[in-house]
């Protein structure tokens, strides 16, 4: 039994995406990504079993799907996927995230 | 790919916890509890492998774990736990929180 407390992970990069492992076991990762505004996390899919979520903790952006797809993000929103599933997020303002990825990559 | 928005679920019942079933799947089931200011989720475990992890949304309380043991808990503050530890959480004030289990229950 541990406690993360992400209010100590608000970091974020001028350019780029800023990334912090909270956890990673044998039966999920956890990662927390700050994505400074203007930036995407570059849609991509991955051939495995398993399904992500990804959560807005705070800030605005978009969800993003294969090809052209995007779906507005705000903060308590929850995307799950498919692993296989092409899948991403654009920051409009600074936006974090938590992603939960079952089982871990 | 889906989305669940949980500013849809901030629905709390004066006595009890009030459960939404956000996912569930072969790979992971995530659930939001909203727990009322001074009602507990009791400490529980089940004696199967996999963990969870359990992030505070919004509101105070504490974290429970075996015994006494008790961990402040605020909005972005996560727990980690195996399934098989007992875990638990107790509102101060009405607080939500998202846990995630993998592999399901």
């Amino acid at each position: 039994m541990k406690k993360i407390e992400l209010d100590q992970t608000g970091i974020f990069e001028e350019k780029g995406i800023k990334k912090f492992l909270v956890h990673d076991s044998a039966y999920f990762k956890i990662i927390n990504f700050n994505i400074k505004a203007g930036q995407t996390f570059p849609v991509h899919s991955h051939k495995i079993e398993g399904q992500l979520s990804m959560l807005v903790l705070s800030g605005t952006g978009e969800f993003l799907g294969q090809g052209d797809a995007a779906m507005a993000a705000k903060p308590g929103d929850i995307l799950i996927s498919d692993i296989s599933e092409p899948h991403g997020a654009r920051a409009i303002t600074d936006m974090r995230i938590l992603v939960t990825i079952a089982p871990p990559i």
